[in-house]
């Protein structure tokens, strides 16, 4: 158990590396391709051209399938809160290669991350890892689970038909909510997958069990609402607020649901507990602070740029320009 | 040992809860007392008639006091650091009674004080409270403690001597050095005649012991030093600096001293020390928090302070003044 934990640990470490480095790369690409043509942002494609973009595409792929494979050898309440470290390792990246400075609140926020890992890490339960698809069926239809997926289900529904057309496009927790909460479940069949192409990898093959190719679809649809209300998440609102409550969203909720499928608390001491949940919420608190941050230096280079263009603008022009609209 | 801990940890939340409202006691007292006759910080003394002030200062009395027989239960390791929640009580009452608005920054700031706390608090370590004042005589004469002493004693005497004249009024650290360093040799003497009260008062008695009056006369010398520098500290430097870097070095010295002399974490498995650590350095970052939030509203309120003042000067003195400049 122990070295299971260890591999999740350093792949969990690895991926986050990968994935916070992809942000830099992408952007350095985006950069150069936007100097000699239209820019991503303005619908220019010259980006595709760009190795540096190709190359931040593949680190990321590369950072999301070694979390992928972190979470077959160690429990989703150690792997998903470490999801964190990729912020600091782009905040870090970028302060060195992008010359966008991290200020002292931002060394704040990058420190609260690691030692609130840190103290995850130390106090992850050791999981006993299912060894057949079967077993984890068995898992998956508790009745405390059961429970938990039927919550989960009319929770999105009501989301969908319900708030969504009343309130989607001002209430950030409506799109938030849907794809955080398909985000759990997503974790849960991508675990199960994960370990059955672990075991059949081993020999003990999983491919002939029907339970195999249930989870592929519930991942699959799961993954792919996932992704459609994330961008309409992101579409609608500030990125910079997008990613912090989505971060907290996402992992609160993989960790009660791994908590309630796979029983990672049990057995554990309530020290080892209270500890676990305070190292969580020192993580949640770090990135917060980390994301605060982003948003104030976008809020002064946005002000910045206002009268940048506010002074270009023809001085017979009489109309008050808000320098913080953000939808400007 | 395990009672011993809690009754620890009750009087050193008691003495931040007694401390934190002091602050907004004596703060409303000033308030009060510079309507009706010259302000405190002009040089007024009608404070002195004013009873809130007065109910700041008992209650200041009890919160130290319940801070000094809080040592003499449970380890520094656990009671010094604990000394942060005083900064989220008189942020939180400030941010109800005096309407100082408590931002986003200064609750994940008061957040992090808290998770920070939690964790130090369920991994300090059970310390054996010695059964006499020859007993902690013994363990102030160890070699490794007597090293540590003479290393404490060289630094300060170089900071007095040499680079107080060079550089005191310059460089914070010289002040807040000083103050942190005989701080923590205050708090280890006061640990000792803490203990020989106690025994004393239990039929024990440890008066006639020349231990005992050695412990108050390094006690006396400590404080006085203490006292001094801290004050020097306090009138070159602004404070809402002052107390987070005298905050960091305090507690860390404290920390130090404690378990050279008291071997705190013998006995302590690895994962507790880390997390105590941990524990420690998410405190110690919610409180830069807190006072840089606090830092950013002083520079604003200045900055306001200087354009009203600006205002009011004669149109014609042509002088540029500088909005930030921090001895304005």
């Amino acid at each position: 158990m122990e070295t299971d934990n260890g591999k999740g640990l350093i792949l969990a470490v690895a991926s986050s590396v990968f994935i916070g480095s992809s942000f830099i790369l992408k952007k350095k690409g985006l950069k150069r391709a936007g100097a000699i043509g239209t820019r991503a942002g303005y619908g220019g494609y010259t980006y595709l051209l760009e190795p540096l973009w190709w190359a931040g595409m593949v680190t990321m792929i590369v950072g999301e399938a070694a979390n992928f494979v972190a979470y077959i050898y160690a429990p989703a309440v150690l792997v998903t809160p470490l999801g964190a470290l990729s912020i600091i390792i782009s905040a870090v990246l970028a302060h060195f290669l992008l010359k966008e400075k991290l200020k002292k609140m931002g060394v704040l926020g990058c420190v609260s991350c690691i030692v609130g890992s840190v103290v995850i890490v130390i106090h992850a339960p050791k999981e006993q890892t299912p060894n057949s698809v079967e077993e984890i069926w068995n898992l998956a239809t508790q009745p405390a689970f059961l429970i938990y997926v039927a919550i989960t289900m009319s929770i999105v529904l009501a989301l969908i038909l319900h708030f969504e057309p009343l309130c989607g496009q001002t209430n950030i927790l409506v799109y938030i909510g849907i794809c955080s909460l398909m985000g759990a479940l997503t974790v849960m069949s991508i675990k199960a997958i994960g370990i059955a192409i672990k075991l059949t990898m081993e020999g003990v093959s999983q491919i002939g069990y029907p339970q195999t190719w249930l989870f592929v679809m519930v991942a699959v649809t799961c993954v792919v609402t996932q992704l459609i209300y994330l961008n309409k998440a992101l579409d609608t609102f500030n990125a910079a607020i997008v990613s912090p409550v989505y971060y907290v969203m996402f992992t609160t909720l993989t960790i009660v649901a791994s908590a309630i499928m796979f029983k990672d608390w049990s057995g554990q001491d309530a020290a080892s507990v209270a500890s676990e949940l305070c190292g969580f919420i020192t993580v949640l608190t770090g990135t917060m602070i980390l994301h605060g941050t982003r948003e104030e230096e976008q809020q002064q280079a946005s002000s910045e740029h206002v009268r940048w263009y506010d002074s270009r603008k023809s001085m017979n022009e009489e109309h008050l320009v808000s320098l913080y609209s953000p939808e400007y």
